[in-house]
């Protein structure tokens, strides 16, 4: 029986059996889908046209746009290219000229199983992630080896990205996948059936994790509970404002289950001038009754970057990427007209704290505080969000309420807002007393004394490069150039006004264009994109590019991680050094 | 002769002759002396009791403290120590027991000229300021070789602080040294005589230079004309507030000559939203006047620590070490009362331009700017100072008006203020448009692009280590520690939050005590000294010490200097890294 004839088959039977599977269907596209946003689930209802829709939902979700490069690939084929590979030759003499419906059963393939092949459990396709294991992808039910392909994917080694694991979501972003000729190409390096265990997902009901959210397949884990997760760096430079589904999560407890309709914010004063004579219940309709007032904010983990300071020496703390920051449009009340109407004086000896719905085990809500002069200054911009790029905020990301505290560790922008207290102690939480804090490369856990060192507030200036990737082969440009990308940021409002790349180990430095908001210094809260073209020697084969940022303040990146090594891991921004190799076109 | 009676024979000649030649004495005193401020000298007058006071106050003047070492020396010499050195028995042995009159005379040895010894220019003294070339100082008149006494001196190295030139300033700071004992050790290694050209200065009548104030001998010229100096390094770490004698001078141009009774401040309003509706001319009485507000503020020039970046490669700018920098108390009016009073509104794109009464050859003055938020933030704390430590201006600090811009870089705290311009654009100053910018290490003097680089505001975070010197021998104390002691100073408000030391190159990290004000952050202008005691190995003979700081938003200084190089040679602030000597006592 030929391949297409079995595809054929397994088409028929799928069709036959949706009707009575769909909802079966919609969890596996839960799992593989690109339809991040659970309000978008939650809308679909079964039968045939819940499956259609959520299967083109997965094609066309996302928002992330083609990016910078050209699928030349396809149009190389098309030509009729001499050096196409061998397999993809192969493919197009096993799969026959489509028929307009053989093009809608194509889309179909990859739900289907083939019963001819061998079925994989998920952790036997993420051993294969290199070259040298192979690298195998799955998308819907397929497993396929795409090793001898690798070289020839239009959009280089960002392929890699998906390397054991699926590519649904990377082709619901980058739609150019989406098409007859690519879905063709892709069956033909199909080897196997991924096992249903590893589709469908197994809920924890009853457990306080029963209710967390369905998070975008793109944010790859630093840890599932609480949920951590970061998206592809490779990703992070395309879009100006990141896209609220790719958005890093980094929750520390439980994602609590609020309602707008019956939430309630406390407000307290517990100390300074009007110490007790103002306490007050706001409702989500007062808070948006409110002048909106909105700002773009990057929010940064203070634990970004912490999987490179751990090269140096292992430190306690989840192996974030350079990937644990966003940049947003946040929309919502000025915290300062809050305080200011309930007749709180500047104080600097006073503090806010703002405590989350989010509990712990012993049901101590997750809690931080910033000084009150942050909150009280007209150009500190903390607001109290409803909305993170125009949309409501996601549970993940706060709803109803969450504290953006701009210029200032994630920490501190604190999710599910249910109580802010202005008092003359800064939060006694574990997350503010001991926990993101800066030490000496030679303090230990033995010598640690947190109430020693000062709780994070403003970051430090960092960067990171986001393509090429690590390892990735960089196309060189026909005058030999090759161009880098990625982000900046400062904490406190300062802008980046410079980020200097070298290529040859500090030699010579290549000072990268910005593109970032046009506005005053000490009120610059979002982050710089920057791009860069360096040039590289005939020769070369592989380089190593450093990139490091300078402030406002002309405050620069230190080196390296050894001397500001520290056991929280938090802080990490040394340069940020990613090893390419070259490929060039043949000439 | 002995050498005792000659020094009677001397001394008594000079007593002779002292009526007569009091004022040239004034004039020698004003070369040598610690008699810093030129208001004291002014109020000097001829004659014998001029002479006694001149001699006396500069034993008196200063203000700074015996410091942290102990004067043991001369403890053990009193307790009959078993190792005093060969030269000081003998210096005991051929100088009787004084008398009471003898003890008068001895004072004024070094202001007698010794006939039968050799008379030397300054510039050979200069020459002799190693232990390979002989160490000669210079006293009053005397020269002196105290190359063997260096290593029995109980203040350590820092008596090369004087190699090569006179210790005049240094023993009118440090007070121990004014006893009839040191006096004739320090006779006793006598070589010659100063030649008299080298004492008397040459003023330049009529030349813009002619009205110079007069300057302490210890603040070390890294330029003469205009005036730029630094204090030694040894003694910057003495005072949480620096003298005010003592405190760096960064002069752009002549020193203008301004009285307080006919100053005028003139003030306007050239854009925003009362642009053009005011404008005032200010008294000194009128600035007097208004509230008086003081801020303890550490001033940095921006080329602070240029010569260590120099090493690298050459800059453009003075070749100042890590002393061009002093922390002060500053009073004077709030520049935010006198321009809220004006009617100027806050607007973020609006900059406030201060102009200086001096004057460069084309008759424009001295100018630089920072953003009006700067000028109009209650805890931006922008000043019209009138006073420094509690006294009035110095001539060289600005009198009677300078701005004061905490936690900004030196160059825009305008001495000598006469103009403030609320404007939509920059100063349009060489000082603000063309210098005091930071470059890429790739930028040279080709391809500079002044316009493309923000002008220095607030300062990066930095450190230096001031005790131990470079190749200085630190004594190891007997638990096999030596003790390091510097400054540490964040730009805009950032407090200081952690110094860290290490002997061996960041295999392990010592946190140093910090002596700072109790001021909460984004309001900590003033330094923060710092006190580290470091364990060393027993049988090190050397080590280099780094020091690194860290500050409030948790930005640290860069490891080296060759990444942050500029062609200007400003914001050099790689760790402090000093390489020393270890001695330890006899067992």
């Amino acid at each position: 029986m030929s391949s297409m004839c079995l595809l054929r088959k397994a088409t028929k039977l799928l069709l036959m059996r949706q009707r009575s599977q769909a909802a079966a269907i919609v969890g596996v596209c839960r799992n593989f889908g690109g339809t991040a946003s659970e309000e978008e689930q939650s809308k679909q209802r079964g039968g045939e046209q819940a499956a259609r829709s959520i299967l083109y939902g997965a094609l066309t979700a996302g928002g992330i746009g083609v990016g910078y490069f050209i699928f030349d690939y396809l149009a190389q084929q098309r030509l009729g290219s001499d050096e196409p590979s061998t397999k993809s030759n192969a493919s197009s003499s096993t799969v026959a000229a489509p028929e307009l419906d053989d093009k809608a059963l194509a889309r179909l393939w990859h739900k289907t199983a083939r019963d001819e092949l061998p079925t994989y459990a998920l952790d036997e396709v993420q051993s294969h992630n290199t070259v040298e294991t192979g690298i195998w992808v799955t998308y819907g039910l397929g497993v396929y080896d795409v090793t001898t392909f690798v070289d020839n994917h239009p959009g280089g080694d960002k392929i890699l990205m998906a390397a054991g694991s699926a590519i649904d979501p990377f082709w619901a972003i980058y739609q150019q996948h989406n098409t007859l000729q690519v879905l063709e190409l892709l069956e033909s390096y199909r080897i196997g059936n991924l096992a249903k265990s590893d589709v469908v997902s197994v809920e924890d009901q009853g457990s306080p994790w029963a209710n967390e959210p369905k998070r975008h397949a793109l944010l790859k884990p630093a840890a599932e509970r609480p949920f951590n997760a970061e998206p592809p760096l490779g990703m992070l430079a395309e879009k100006f404002y990141t896209p609220n589904e790719l958005f890093y999560i980094r929750n520390h407890l439980p994602v609590p289950t609020l309602q707008d309709d019956d939430y309630g914010l406390e407000i307290e004063i517990s100390a300074g001038k009007h110490a007790g004579t103002a306490e007050r219940t706001l409702s989500f309709e007062d808070i948006k009754r409110l002048p909106k007032h909105t700002v773009t904010a990057a929010i940064m983990c203070g634990g970004n970057r912490r999987s490179e300071m751990t090269r140096v020496k292992p430190v306690k703390g989840l192996s974030w990427g350079a990937g644990a920051v966003g940049n947003a449009k946040w929309s919502g009340a000025r915290l300062s007209d809050l305080l200011v109407a309930m007749g709180v004086q500047p104080d600097e000896r006073l503090h806010v704290i703002f405590e989350g719905a989010d509990l712990d085990p012993t049901a101590h809500p997750y809690a931080a505080s910033i000084p009150l002069s942050k909150a009280l200054d007209p150009r500190g911009d903390v607001i109290l969000a409803y909305e993170m790029n125009d949309e409501p905020l996601t549970r993940d990301h706060g709803f109803p309420i969450r504290a953006i505290v701009p210029g200032v560790v994630g920490a501190r922008n604190v999710k599910w807002l249910t109580r802010i207290v202005v008092s003359d102690q800064e939060s006694d939480s574990h997350w503010q007393q001991n926990d993101y804090k800066g030490f000496s490369p030679s303090t230990d856990w033995d010598t640690v004394d947190f109430s020693l060192a000062a709780a994070i507030q403003a970051m430090p200036v960092t960067s990171a490069i986001c393509t090429p990737m690590p390892d990735e082969r960089v196309r060189v440009s026909g005058d030999g150039h090759i161009t880098v990308r990625g982000y900046a940021w400062s904490g406190g409002g300062r802008r980046i006004v410079r980020v200097d790349l070298t290529a040859d180990a500090g030699a010579t430095w290549h000072v990268a264009e910005l593109e970032q908001e046009d506005l005053p210094d000490g009120r610059h809260y979002g982050w710089s994109l920057w791009t860069a073209r360096i040039p590289v020697k005939e020769q070369q084969k592989e380089l190593e590019i450093w990139a490091k940022a300078v402030d406002s303040a002309y405050n620069v990146q230190p080196e390296s991680f050894e001397n500001i090594w520290n056991l929280r891991g938090v802080l990490s921004n040394a340069y940020h050094r990613v090893k390419v190799k070259l490929i060039r076109e043949a000439k």
